[in-house]
């Protein structure tokens, strides 16, 4: 049975795991504690795929230690031999005596092959100590090892009278420099940022993460790991010279067919798709991708067409104290909601003030 | 010079104040604490216009230990003659040693000479204590006596994407059961509420206090006080047997001219009153009536209308967890408004959540 003692070491293996929130895409965040009559002889982060996992710093930082002690994970070990060998066998090899995992792996590929590996090898296996927040840790590879889709969460940055910009196109900026420096966690945390081609043309964003003293880790600087910039762009507008594709980091366009300017995009550094990019098939795409999270940079129609697709999970809404009048653009085209019964329901997450702005989180609700 | 004790009595007494909140309407509220050798002797607060001053009820509570007391009352004492006799004499017969005021009292019958009565009499008197706590007690009082307008609160029901009822009309309580008993709270403490004839015939609101157990006092229960309802109706279409005015309480009734309709809405037991009703000439009105604060609770164009005349100090928006599409109808129109560099700009002041709902509090900047 896990104790409160279990869930305090879970606590501090989660709290390792959330330093890999930047960058161990596609991989899980998973970290580990390793403890021995009741100290803590070694511990350690999943920090890049490609990389050791999190068991591996942990047994490498434990060393002989390892022998006898209570392995804390918040995923389960590995049991597949992917670009390292399985975690599950090292444990063993290692001589730990009992394992605690947060939450099983929803990777078909071990889907509690690992948990199996460990009892044969006679090991005391528990699963399960504070799950939640594990599960809170990686909404993304959850939903995609469940459901080959991705997380996916709507930015939206308005008025208080939920405006966006002028009637006359004139926008650019209403939050103020925190809330923009916010976003730039948003975007870290993605596996990739899908905008419009009306995005692109009007403010021709470059949608890359800048480097910033929150991506510096306790193992040194971690390089920036660019998201996938993916724009849709059905008639293929995209000037060759879009930031959106000359910036450091790749760029998906997915348009409608193949057309005349195809090459040059492509010369241009961008790869193109022609498909039926529907709000579900682009986020399948992205999903077999081995995109996690998924951030939604876009205008009024785009931004709508993934709600009500009833393809988001979040709403993240910047409120900038201004009010910009009901002349003003619209935060979200939802077209054919005329009566109330077809609202959309919300449930706030979280509030909190962002510079002068107000930042909320809302989950929708499944329709 | 004030100390650290003397700001603990008199937050003491901005708290006994706060007990009034509903109930002294035109008055101020006030609170007053009277302390000999350390020990507080006596206390009170202003109830109701026509009733005893806080300084009384504390002088009553003290009797004999007055003597030598040092008096704390968040306003100046009164120096007038007004339903009751001037506070400052009774506190010079009950023999004070002290008296320390939060402020001045704005009265123009007072404004000075009530502290020069005191000091005449050879009290010691200190004024501007816990000064910007006691001004906001009484914004609208204050604003009254300062400027003749009263303080004026719009509140606004909105959803996410800032909108407030479906096109076709379909509307009422987007937000949940707490929020609009918070709206309770706002009326209780108003002078007067504002609509617009739109919302009489859409909505047939009372625009009522019910009662409720937070309207309770220490002195026992108290008679709710119905703020006076305003409703503007250029065209005098409201119907006699409308709730505005047949519930409990006055109602007036702003029209352009008079019509053939008022015989019978003054029947129906309205005061109505013709004239040329721009948002500010009816707040001026109301301030001639004795009016403090007021709460603006209509559509979008009346509620626009009071911004975009740069009537309004504060909006308090209730943001139910819901999103209604852009083809719902807007929060606030402000016609007009079609530069960036036009924005109503705002600050916040207060954000909490109210049952499923939040609850935003903005202070608006002056144009």
């Amino acid at each position: 049975m896990a104790n409160s003692s279990d869930r305090e070491y879970m606590s501090r293996a989660l709290y390792l795991a959330r330093r890999g929130l930047h960058t161990t895409d596609p991989n899980p965040r998973v970290g580990c504690v390793l403890v021995r009559n009741g100290m803590i002889v070694g511990e350690g982060w999943h920090q890049r795929a490609g990389e050791p996992h999190a068991e591996r710093h942990a047994l490498a930082t434990a060393g002989e230690q390892a022998r006898g002690a209570t392995c804390y994970v918040t995923l389960e070990p590995c049991s597949h031999t992917g670009r390292t060998g399985p975690c599950a066998d090292a444990l063993v090899e290692a001589g730990v005596a009992r394992v605690v995992a947060a939450m099983q792996d929803p990777n078909p590929q071990v889907a509690g092959q690992g948990l199996a590996r460990l009892r044969d090898a006679g090991i005391e296996v528990e699963c399960g100590v504070l799950e939640d927040a594990a599960r809170a840790l990686n909404p993304g590879f959850i939903r995609r090892m469940e459901q080959g889709l991705p997380w996916v969460r709507v930015k939206l940055a308005m008025s208080v009278d939920g405006r966006t910009a002028m009637a006359s196109g004139e926008s650019q900026w209403i939050t103020g420099a925190e809330a923009r420096e916010d976003v730039q966690r948003l975007r870290a945390r993605s596996s990739a940022i899908v905008t419009g081609i009306g995005t692109v043309l009007a403010d021709a964003p470059s949608l890359t993460v800048r480097p910033a003293t929150w991506q510096f880790s306790d193992y040194g600087p971690t390089p920036v790991r660019q998201p996938l910039r993916v724009v849709l762009d059905r008639a293929l507008r995209t000037p060759a010279d879009a930031a959106v594709i000359q910036a450091d980091g790749e760029c998906l366009i997915l348009t409608a067919q193949e057309t005349s300017g195809a090459p040059a995009l492509r010369e241009a550094g961008a790869e193109v798709l022609a498909g039926d990019w529907s709000p579900r098939q682009v986020l399948a795409e992205l999903a077999a991708r081995g995109c996690n999270e998924v951030l939604v940079e876009a205008g009024a129609e785009l931004a709508g067409a993934f709600v009500a697709a009833g393809c988001v999970d979040e709403l993240v809404v910047y409120m900038a104290p201004m009010l910009l009048g009901s002349s003003a653009r619209p935060l979200l085209a939802l077209p054919g909601l005329d009566r109330m019964a077809d609202k959309y329901l919300l449930t706030l997450r979280d509030t909190r003030q962002v510079g002068v702005d107000l930042r909320l989180c809302y989950a929708l609700a499944p329709r």
